[in-house]
């Protein structure tokens, strides 16, 4: 199930047979951070998770050194967010090209520096190589107070649907840039770690929306075999940007839900009981969490009073092959025609 | 003065300004691993570290993929010896390239695997992308028992001088691979786990020779302000492929302490009154530490019997512009130089 998604798959076929440490509570795709139990007097679990920034640069997504620094730290930090960790630091690896102008490596450093700084934690160390091309690497590593961390597993029908912020902002920047549109979309996202924290007592299960919307619930409906049904209002989760791309584009807004670049927005769920207690967080805006739907027994993801898609559905699409971002014109044409077939079999 | 050699100061200028975490123990260069008190019942510090294999596989250096793996392993669990810690796992940032055939990548992985179980450790979990060329990165992280952590700091003049096995034999292969030698080194080394635990309570200060003990003693000395002497015997630390390629190539033995490419023995130092306790420690081939020399108060390396490299004299072979590996020659006529003055100042 969880491997039909070709990633999940590769990722199995990398790790197999490797040693294990029996104090890891996760199994392999069960969490965004990997924790281990620490022994010692107190309940804690080290938390610590390592994210490159690679196929972003290479692809031209990212070309702003200081995005490409923030980028780093904020990926890491999202990852930490999403087990309720306390984030103790970064670890950086840097490799650059030996005729990297100082300039550039100086708005580098400066959007890890301010990356850090927005989320109140450290640069513990790092490493340094020098190379043909950029590459920029990092780990996270924090503490999860308590005996139960929150992972990826533990939703089951009934539980409610939640984020953290607007979605598809990723995806809307990711277009900009492919088209070189001039309406540039500013992408600095903020790990959700305040609200990891938070939640950490309350959700069932959560995961960052790093890889874009659908990814992240087809992730966590194949984890506990479980799907989603988005309210009706789904459009509203969608930021600004997302929408008025959409438009611009001529298609359907759903599609900014569906595409790989996410925004680093924290999805959970939550059983009913613990509704109240997750409506008590507020967010640094004043606002509160958003509901965004409920989950059920029937696989994929439901968007309410449009149609459905299947999990052979969402598999295809998360194993649609995206090269360089040239192929955003195919890569659309390919969701319209899910699309048209997913709306008209629930909607004929 | 730690800032004569330039990889110091570039990488103290890459970090200033970063924000730090009031419980990390080491300042910068400190210390092999980086190093977290955490809170909590139990005295306990988080060790953490992230090592990259980058100009090793770009200089053609490392060429075998089952190497790749292994040494990603363990660069990084090396760290983690020199303080002391005991593995909690390592996790693996896999950069692969889209067309790397399907046997090159099981033994990249089988490089990996084997490293872990080699060293009785586990992989936690990782990253995986795709680019043009292979890069691999890990981070390994360990806890540190007790309130004192072994450190780079700590040593003062009248300490001995110890290390855990032969040196030269990285050196001695990355001569062999870049002068593409017929009599091929087999480098595989493995991290001293068990011999930096059973130091902790012994030494005064330790550090890897990953990068060859000459840098290895220079930073030791830069950060304690200290210099070192080796005993007159100090040519019978060395391996026999180091000692049988200063054969071949007809240059000074002490050449292959002075190149970059190390052999993740540790260097330690110890109080005299210590030295007892560190001689129970027992190698896996039941040998025990072997005795280089001691520390002193006047800087630099001085080799007995033979001569004495300054301060300035480290400083320079470290700064000397390696490249891609293709100017051995150039290093090697530079090294008979300073060897040469080095000599002669001292045995006139």
């Amino acid at each position: 199930m969880i491997d039909l998604v070709k990633e999940n798959a590769f990722i199995a076929q990398l790790v197999s047979a490797m040693p294990r440490n029996p104090n890891q509570i996760n199994g392999l795709h069960e969490s965004d951070a990997e924790l281990v139990r620490i022994r010692g007097g107190s309940d804690q679990i080290l938390a610590v998770t390592t994210d490159s920034i690679v196929e972003e640069i290479e692809q031209g997504l990212y070309t702003e050194p200081y995005q490409i620094g923030w980028m780093t730290v904020m990926a890491n930090l999202s990852d930490l967010a999403a087990v309720g960790a306390r984030p103790l630091g970064i670890l950086l690896s840097e490799t650059l090209p030996s005729d990297m102008p100082a300039d550039q490596l100086a708005s580098l450093q400066r959007g890890v520096r301010e990356a850090c700084r927005t989320a109140g934690t450290a640069l513990l160390g790092g490493d340094t190589n020098f190379s043909r091309q950029l590459h920029m690497s990092a780990t996270a590593v924090g503490l999860v107070e308590g005996k139960t961390p929150m992972t990826r597993k533990g939703c089951t029908p009934g539980d409610l649907l939640y984020c953290t912020g607007p979605l598809g902002g990723g995806n809307a920047f990711a277009a900009a840039r492919i088209l070189q549109a001039s309406d540039a979309i500013t992408y600095l996202p903020s790990a959700r770690i305040r609200e990891g924290f938070l939640l950490k007592s309350c959700a069932s299960a959560c995961m960052d929306t790093s890889d874009g919307l659908f990814a992240t619930l087809d992730q966590l409906g194949r984890l506990n075999n479980v799907g989603f049904a988005l309210d009706e209002s789904w459009e509203s989760a969608l930021d600004l940007p997302a929408l008025a791309m959409a438009r611009k584009l001529g298609v359907e807004p759903w599609m900014f839900m569906a595409g790989p670049h996410g925004e680093y927005e924290l999805v959970m769920t939550v059983k009913p009981v613990d509704e109240a207690a997750l409506r008590t967080i507020e967010l640094p805006d004043g606002r509160t969490l958003a509901r965004l739907g409920r989950v059920t027994g029937n696989p994929g993801i439901a968007l309410g009073g449009w149609g459905a898609f299947s999990s052979e559905d969402l598999a295809s699409i998360r194993n649609f092959p995206l090269s360089a971002g040239e192929n955003l014109q195919e890569f659309l044409r390919f969701l319209s025609g899910t699309g048209a077939r997913c709306k008209t079999s629930t909607q004929a």
